[in-house]
């Protein structure tokens, strides 16, 4: 275990605590203001920190501020699951979800920004709760902007450099200065988009405190609402087409947004991934929208925003609910079933298999046919007009196959502690590309509470593993990965 | 189009007319001993022998008897189509099958060796009738072998060449002996095999007539049966067992069972691909039978038995039927729809994903893992102790990414001709795997009847798509194809 620089893992883990516990605060003046309970946060947010606090001192004590690539996993997938355990205080003491097991779930299904819930009235939460319930998106989104951007290239995991041909020359020397630089701007845009939400919500008249945390979720693409019945609830276009423009906004590498806030248009037009998901969705909600009015009464506007709204919703692994897309056909549901495993950019604070994934394997497999055709020509995947290293398609079939791999042995799994067809598949592909709702009795209009014990600790392990690109977490599991070199 | 070689293309699809056309004739001698009417049979016959025959003689005038790649595929394509197209004819001519959407599904599903049926009565169809039903089986079963052995390795499809590392230094110049070799040594297997099922099933007290229509589908991984019950018609546990001992050497490949017969232990012994599928076939049969057993009356053999031949039926992609593996359990269904995805040995006559591929799947995924710790390392996925060239893994990888976007795409076609979600999803999962039953209303006790028109010719192209390894067809769909160079 000494080839592990455990005192420098320790002091990460204790700062993500600490900042957790800090967050935990910031529920606070919204206890205060609504007059509820403060012990519950204050002692949950007490304990985080003074956990967090003499660990992280520790890195005072580290021989070497060097972080490993062996390190770098290990923190990685540690960070979340710690995070995770004392993200419940809050559920646990102030008794909102007495259960360990479901404020585990609802935790995880927070800082992987799934948004896959057992609450059954989130209404009758506390509005302190509630607040932390959404901070634990926002702050695992922040988190995964970190990761995609500057750290998972450098760990090389399935094929994530992929999008950072941006910024060339990066190496594991860099690591330090390229995840400061990257933070300060993207963290700011993150933020910056975040406010702007909430307040073009409030414009729509929805009250501070929901816009707030539907804010929260939206920019990580979690999905948490403060509603019972999510967006449904206002019935207010302006309200729905906000949020599905702020939807589509986290579900592109902000990266390109902060281009496109720069006015590098033509950098964003160049990026072949925001092309092919801007018009995915667009010829998605297209005909879906036709199928959709062919058969109810609603007007077509009405039809096309419900539409536009669930395509965005699920490609970019938010969640939100204005209708349930599982009540409008047979057919409907097979698609949105399939919309699961599409996922938004990379680089973005969606999950999923993600588009960029995507167009490196349909570009592959058609390729592939004219290889056949030329064996003796050499036809590499093009993106962006460049040639993909043919090591880095090997990731992306590898990261494919793991992915499917896991759904097929997740979903039996699913089956063996009672759920039906369509439940036990959905509920993990849900999971795993971390969108929340899903088909069956999964559906946007039901939750996770009714299911098995063992099941909510697999789903939550399946968050995980979708959250961290699967190898991050899996490549703990391997010999090699302990043997010492 | 002149670039083609069309003669010699017509040539061939004529002698394949001749073949069926021979084949249907061999089904009178049961009409006449059954008693029932001749014209239909001899009929079809004439029709397709007279149009074949004309198409073949084109060969003498051909000036080339070169068959390129580009004629191969076309050829292989077409000849699946033609044949099917043709073979519909006793069923339409006799009455027995009236309808030509239906007669065609029942025909491909026979050629294809897939074995769904739209049939509700099979009892009350004539003797000659069910024969030439088998036949296509057992004919399919034979144009499998020669594609899997020897054409499709030279067309580069998919991974074929991966298994037939035994015969090296093949090449498009040898292809002509290669298959007259490969004809001449695997079909004598296949007809020996077939011969020493049906005594077996006959010392087992099943009719001549009965016990050769099984081992002729049995041999073809096909599945097709002369009962309604399918094998659930006999009790006998002997004649239970013959059938998935045949079944299991069906799913092997043929050059290995060659091998076996010539007593050569060990080159059997060092073949990877057919450990897994031994080891394979045994754990899930022991785990499946002890679930089973866990809530049947029946007695362990019985359980055992009908997991066993259960297994072993849905792996080789045969898919006869003993019990309703749908019946058992939620669990047992979802592993049975899973199963619909493994897939015999390649150069079997099973279809499906295939044993081969999973191995190279998984190997390449888990040393995935150990490349993003040593990035620059070179570590190969071995096989039978040899690396596997990395564009062979390629082939591979890019196979089942179409395979699963196929899946997709055919599950969304299958829900908009409105069937449910597991009828949908298995139906294109056992149409593709060339398997015969799946789970829902396609279950084992149930037929492909009720699926309408367009989801009858969707899933006949998708069996077509299976069998021919995808690459054969979907290249004929691609632009480059057809340029002119």
């Amino acid at each position: 275990m000494s080839r592990f620089n455990l005192k420098l893992i320790a002091s990460i883990l204790g700062l993500l605590l600490v900042i957790s516990g800090v967050g935990m605060l910031l529920s606070l003046p919204f206890s205060i203001y609504y007059k509820e309970s403060l012990w519950p946060i204050v002692s949950a947010a007490a304990v985080t920190i003074f956990t967090g606090l003499p660990l992280w001192l520790l890195l005072n004590k580290s021989a070497s501020r060097e972080l490993k690539k062996r390190d770098g996993y290990l923190v990685v997938t540690l960070g979340w699951v710690v995070m995770s355990l004392f993200g419940t205080l809050p559920y646990l003491f102030s008794g909102a979800i007495p259960n360990f097991t479901d404020a585990f779930f609802e935790t995880m299904s927070g800082f992987t920004t799934t948004g896959a819930s057992i609450l059954n009235d989130i209404e009758s939460l506390p509005k302190g709760i509630l607040l932390w319930r959404s901070l634990t998106q926002w702050i695992g989104g922040m988190g995964i902007i970190v990761l995609a951007v500057a750290i998972l290239p450098i760990l090389g995991i399935g094929g994530m450099q992929l999008f950072i041909a941006e910024a060339p020359g990066i190496s594991a020397e860099k690591l330090k200065p390229r995840i400061k630089d990257t933070a300060k701007r993207l963290w700011l845009l993150y933020v910056g988009l975040t406010f702007m939400e909430t307040v073009l919500l409030m414009f729509g008249d929805m009250p501070f405190f929901d816009a707030l945390n539907h804010s929260l979720t939206t920019m990580a693409t979690g999905g948490f609402s403060t509603k019972n019945n999510s967006i449904t609830f206002y019935d207010s276009a302006y309200i729905h087409y906000v949020i599905t423009l702020f939807m589509f906004l986290a579900g592109t590498s902000f990266t390109l947004t902060y281009f496109l806030l720069k006015r590098k248009f033509k950098k964003v037009l160049a990026n072949e991934e925001f092309i092919v998901y801007l018009i995915f969705l667009i010829i998605a909600t297209l005909i879906i929208t036709g199928f959709v009015h062919s058969f109810t009464d609603y007007s077509f506007e009405r039809n096309f925003r419900d539409t536009l709204f669930s395509v965005v919703s699920i490609v970019t692994t938010t969640g939100f609910v204005t209708e349930d897309y599982t009540s409008w056909s047979p057919l409907i549901t097979m698609v949105f079933f399939a919309l699961l495993f599409i996922g938004g950019m990379a680089g973005s604070t969606a999950g999923g298999i993600k588009i960029v994934r995507h167009i490196v394997l349909f570009k592959n497999s058609f390729l592939e046919m004219k290889r056949q055709l030329h064996p003796n020509a050499i036809i590499p995947v093009r993106l962006n007009s460049r040639a993909v290293q043919g090591e880095l398609t090997y990731h992306v079939l590898a990261f494919m196959m793991i992915y499917f791999l896991i759904f097929s042995l997740g979903s039996i799994i699913m089956a063996w502690v009672g759920l039906d067809f369509p439940t036990a598949l959905s509920s993990v592909a849900t999971s795993l590309g971390n969108v929340g709702p899903g088909i069956g009795n999964v559906s946007p209009v039901n939750n996770f509470s009714s299911i098995p014990v063992v099941g909510k600790w697999v789903l939550s392990f399946l968050m995980l593993l979708g959250r961290l690109e699967l190898f991050t977490v899996l490549i703990l599991f391997t010999p090699f990965f302990w043997r010492r070199e």
